[in-house]
């Protein structure tokens, strides 16, 4: 039965975060946004998914998404799977919007919406959450939707076939560990820049308490405002639990090295985007310093706003990293995210997907999921982030239970907001914002 | 005097190149397009800019000049010009808009475009053609123009200011030079990938004859068709006029490799995007090859869709390319142009910029004129791109003599649309779209 997507709405929708200090850091202070797609099809299923943004601006990720559509509307759902890498170039390779980017920012932030809503559309149509979607494919088409362009170097479609089809083993196992514990993660609501000490060290004995044993905070403010936030949480989940920091591209290269020279104190387990995105060098110079420093205790964290598999490769290749945070929509969706997943799984670094903003949560356990069950088959190192903001909007929100995300169960890629929603916080006509 | 923005306005306009083949190469076909902004004053004077598309998507970047506009809107020129930086992080790292990036894409070609106008007012009112504007600006206003940050492991303020300083010799021998001889410049108008081999040789012999002494040609297609179309220009122009390959990023590293190993048989001068414009290590390596294959003759050149000064800082200190081709638009405008400039300096790459598409030539003779002058102060290895297309939309178009850039004599950038041409090609509205 041929399903044809009849339809592509673009939705701006903005929740008015800015004002509350939430997801204040160094670099960012917004109003979490989402430039949300619902396709339409003749057969009744519909699909969704969305990009995040962070407030201003967010009408123009939804005109790039506008200006996608057309390589969406029309398609079958039967055409796409068959060539999913002709269906994905004819978004991030189109002759001429690719100028825009080509694979990077506003340009590629849409790809992603659209190529989301179509895995999320054919996830549905075989009634599974995304991750076991995924994990069941033939290891044939998961490879089959993959562009290895540009990364050949580093990932060939056979090494991605012989980590996938070994990834086959023990997958049954893996997923019982999954439906008894749930997924690891850490939480980033303690420590935000814009919250006082007070809240910080409230929030933390709260967050210990209800289970989390890793905690991220923001630096990259002045260095002893830094170093006496970092002493609080340390002080107050003692010396086993895991503190990360985040530093959100606001030092030089050699500024990093100076504050992690300060802050290894409190023994912080990564340090998550020490310097701009775009630096591959400057994050394999910190890595080798903070390696040093720590006696390998420390690594290099970073890719929420890594561009695309390009980008990754290289971190990859260069050393640069000891963690991966690879996001679900900033990349062109699905289908470069296992690009990402099976580099890093080459490369043997741990992916710790970013999450928080909007939705970025429902999204990645699913990649997560999937990638502990037919990827990287390993727990060691990985965790999904979570903020414990806005998932009252989606229809299908995350659970946890310990500091332990549980197994999505609904089928799709949980990317569905509450009509509701959408109407209050409609951009700029929704009652919110009037 | 003071002198007040008071309005911003952007127009949408776009050429129909497309069904010519003119600009067609292995990645891109489009439609010259810009996203054109016009600075109004309350003294007359005003200030124009624009970023280069492709056609589709410029209503994209369109969006993104005007979410950008309130920090140009209201600001005097005297402020402005007090504190450069600190408006140009007005635009580049605007707490909201920065995620759309940062610093790439969509959103810092609408900051290119909105910080070029910005300098083209002030080159207006200072009654002087941007090069001479720039060239006479003082060491320490010219360093006060860069944002430094993240790239101060290559290039301090101390470092920049030795290198102004130092070019201040000998400028007004070289600026006679340029009076007398013009600006050397190489054409890309014989071999577009859209042309048939007839066309190919008719072009490149009426180029040869017209003066022009180095030519480049697209390459990326099959490689027997490369190589031919190679030899037909090759033959045309003998042995010791420069032969430049351009592949827009369409090979994956070792596929560049493989194909230079055989285009090396025609001398070529540089193979420029040989793959990704992210892949900085993937450029480092192609260089390497090429300079074995070819006994240090051909080098590697990039720029064109590098997205900031970052991007360049790493191509430069990983020795990945021996021509650095700056953009005057996809950048943050002059100001990053300013530090890209003096990173190449400071690493001894000459500069070449990008030019072609709709008004690069027109803004680029600025850049390059003033890098000779202040900057690198050598013409060795220096051209500037010239594409013979769309120049009469301008008001003060670029002039060439036997392949060489006359010097612009009008004051600013030379980026002002003739109104006629705004009002004809504007999209959708304008007669040629209708």
């Amino acid at each position: 039965m041929s399903v044809t997507i009849t339809s592509v709405e673009v939705h701006d929708v903005r929740f008015p975060t800015a004002a509350r200090g939430d997801g204040s850091d160094a670099i960012n202070r917004g109003d979490y946004s989402a430039t949300y797609v619902e396709l339409g099809t003749d057969a009744g299923a519909v699909g969704t998914g969305f990009t995040f943004t962070n407030g201003r601006g967010n009408e123009i990720t939804c005109a790039a998404v506008r200006a996608l559509a057309h390589h969406v509307e029309g398609r079958t759902v039967e055409e796409i799977a068959a060539e999913p890498v002709a269906f994905w170039r004819s978004l991030s390779a189109d002759v001429q919007l690719r100028w825009l980017g080509p694979e990077k920012g506003v340009i590629h932030m849409a790809t992603g919406a659209l190529v989301n809503a179509v895995w999320d559309l054919r996830a549905r149509i075989a009634g599974k959450p995304m991750w076991r979607f995924l994990a069941e494919l033939p290891t044939d088409e998961l490879v089959a939707s993959i562009d290895f362009k540009h990364i050949t170097d580093a990932l060939t479609p056979d090494d991605a076939a012989a980590i996938l089809d070994k990834g086959r083993d023990g997958l049954a196992d893996r997923l019982s560990t999954l439906e008894r514990d749930g997924f690891p993660s850490y939480t980033t609501s303690v420590g935000w820049l814009g919250y006082p000490d007070d809240k910080v060290r409230a929030l933390t004995r709260q967050a210990y308490d209800d289970g989390w044993r890793a905690m991220k905070m923001k630096v990259g403010g002045p260095l002893a405002d830094d170093l006496r936030r970092a002493r609080i949480i340390r002080s107050e989940i003692g010396p086993d639990a895991l503190l990360m920091m985040d530093a959100n591209q606001v030092w030089d290269v050699d500024e990093a090295i100076t504050a992690m020279t300060a802050l290894a104190e409190v023994d912080p387990y990564w340090i998550e985007e020490p310097t701009h995105a775009d630096d591959i060098l400057g994050h394999a110079r910190i890595a080798r310093a903070v390696d040093e420093l720590t006696g390998g205790r420390c690594r290099v964290a970073t890719g929420e706003v890594a561009a695309n598999r390009v980008i990754f490769k290289q971190l990859l290749q260069a050393e640069a990293i000891g963690v991966m945070q690879i996001d679900a929509c900033r990349v062109g969706g699905v289908n470069e995210v296992l690009a990402e997943l099976l580099l890093a799984a080459k490369f043997g670094v741990p992916v710790c997907p970013h999450a928080g903003g909007v939705g970025l949560c429902e999204y990645v356990q699913h990649l997560a999921i999937f990638d502990y069950l037919r990827v990287g088959a390993a727990l060691d190192g990985r965790m999904i982030e979570y903020v414990d903001h806005l998932h009252e909007h989606f229809v299908d929100p995350v659970r946890t239970r310990g500091g332990r995300y549980l197994l999505p169960d609904r089928p799709g890629y949980s990317a569905t907001m509450n009509p509701s929603s959408i109407a209050e916080f409609r951009f700029p006509d929704g009652p919110a914002w009037r």
